[in-house]
């Protein structure tokens, strides 16, 4: 027993605390019903001094007001060292038991019991990943002994294989993060006046980027070209950027995809792209939603600590 | 005659006016012998409220003593929209002509005679260029009737064909740009400290890029992982970075040097990881400096304005 209090409350939250938000799901103990859930835009990279508890404590000011501890089980860079605390990483091939791996935090407030899921590292190629690993096993659970491969997309864009509930291996590509710093920092931002992204443009640069990854520096500075003797508008430049960065992600994971059914984590429209080039390829796709499987990966780490 | 007064100096001022640089030379009119050069970090877009006559009135002050008109020519992008005049952009296949195709920019400073060298454009794949044409120009007389290619390495590196004294067509690759913004805006610039590069590790990862450029996004996170897990340093993971994006051009400009000798146009070390991954490819490299034959394409152009 971490705490000093006694008793626990009636209820436990998990936590996705990611780059750039922290998502919260308050569940019932007793019958694991949805008390309340909530994502705000304050990821780890906007709280300074190492402020975590002071975020959760006014966040949760209304649950706190009973003697009674509270479990709360974090996923995501929370537990990275830029985060609460360095949760560590676990070699793949790893079978998801994060149950036993949790790392405690120690709090000023001793109403919480603060937990945090592990991430997990590869050597060859050298590879990590955080909150991945969680929705890894969300995934493993929903579909109740998967096999196969998942993409993650986003930010870090991550490819990972699946065999007997084991994660065996991923690979991360730098995919959304080149979007932002290309439309935000490179010649092409004096284009971009615009977030407004056309669907079927992106799709055909995805296609363009795809048949010929090697062009990806070329096509870049093309669209500048375009700008200026095409007339290419704001909309278009960025439509064509976020299909060529999809397209060469999808050429450099295909060892990953090939002669596998593909799990793409993510929302419309961006992964509307990566389901058109793998059905092209004949790859059988299906689409999940990200914080699902996040909450589901949760909950079966919460079910097996207690 | 485009000035009020009736003589010229016993000199002339080749420019070349780029992004970053000012760079200029003095030219004795009689004999073509250099009484002056200079470079100053006064490229465009230092300039404020297109202040561009002032910056050479200030530059040039001891030379504007008499009533005497000073030609000065001047190449680069200060041609742009974002320069002193939209010098406009010719058509490729071009013959390099430009002393027909001169802009004259009006001054207050009646002393000044400013011409512009115009740009080049291209339709298919839509590409554009200023400063690289002068230097074109600069390397066909150079080598007197020059057919081959020719690569300026640089921010935005430029592949450029040439037959029979033609600039017959040229594609432009975002190289230096994609490592300025990679290394200060990225994930990776949490790793990157220094600007020391270890050109042995950037060749060996440009021969990586080279082989396999659909892995360029899945490459640059594993840097990232590298300093993590194996604590890859500052120093290589910039080496690394850069020779990813310049392992990445070369393997996109592969229809430009197969089967040719290739001049590249650049300075130590960037352009011997170039050198290195051509000559593996049995592709004969030459190297020249870019100021060198901005020179002589500027002169060329001045010989026959008179």
């Amino acid at each position: 027993m971490k705490s000093t209090y006694e008793k626990k409350a009636n209820f436990w939250i998990a936590v996705d605390w990611g780059t750039s938000h922290l998502r919260y799901w308050i569940i019932n103990r007793e019958d694991g019903k949805l008390i309340n859930e909530k994502s705000i835009p304050l990821g780890i990279k906007f709280i300074n001094h190492k402020n975590f508890e002071n975020i959760l404590v006014n966040e949760f000011q209304d649950y706190l007001l009973e003697n009674l501890t509270i479990d709360i089980l974090c996923c995501g860079m929370i537990g990275s060292k830029q985060g609460w605390k360095d949760s560590g990483y676990f070699s793949v091939p790893f079978t998801p038991e994060f149950y036993k791996k949790l790392v405690f935090v120690k709090t000023k407030n001793k109403k919480l019991n603060i937990y945090i899921v592990p991430g997990l590292k590869q050597s060859n190629p050298p590879d990590v990943m955080r909150g991945e690993e969680t929705q890894s096993l969300g995934i493993i659970r929903k579909y109740n002994n998967f096999d196969g491969v998942i993409c993650f997309t986003g930010t870090h864009s991550k490819w990972v294989q699946i065999v007997g509930n084991e994660i065996i291996s991923f690979e991360t590509f730098l995919t959304g993060e080149l979007f932002q710093i290309i439309s935000e920092h490179s010649i092409l931002k004096q284009s971009i006046s615009t977030k407004k992204i056309d669907i079927n443009l992106a799709k055909e640069y995805a296609l363009i980027a795809f048949s010929d990854p090697h062009k990806f520096s070329k096509n870049l500075f093309e669209l500048r070209a375009k700008n200026l003797i095409d007339n290419l508008n704001s909309s278009e430049i960025l439509s064509c950027l976020s299909g060529l960065i999809i397209g060469l992600e999808i050429a450099g994971s295909r060892k990953y995809w090939l002669g596998n059914e593909v799990i793409l984590v993510g929302s419309s429209p961006m992964v509307d792209i990566y389901k058109l080039i793998l059905n092209k390829q004949n790859i059988a796709t299906s689409i999940q939603d990200s914080k699902d499987i996040s909450l589901i990966g949760l909950k079966d780490i919460y079910k097996n600590l207690n």
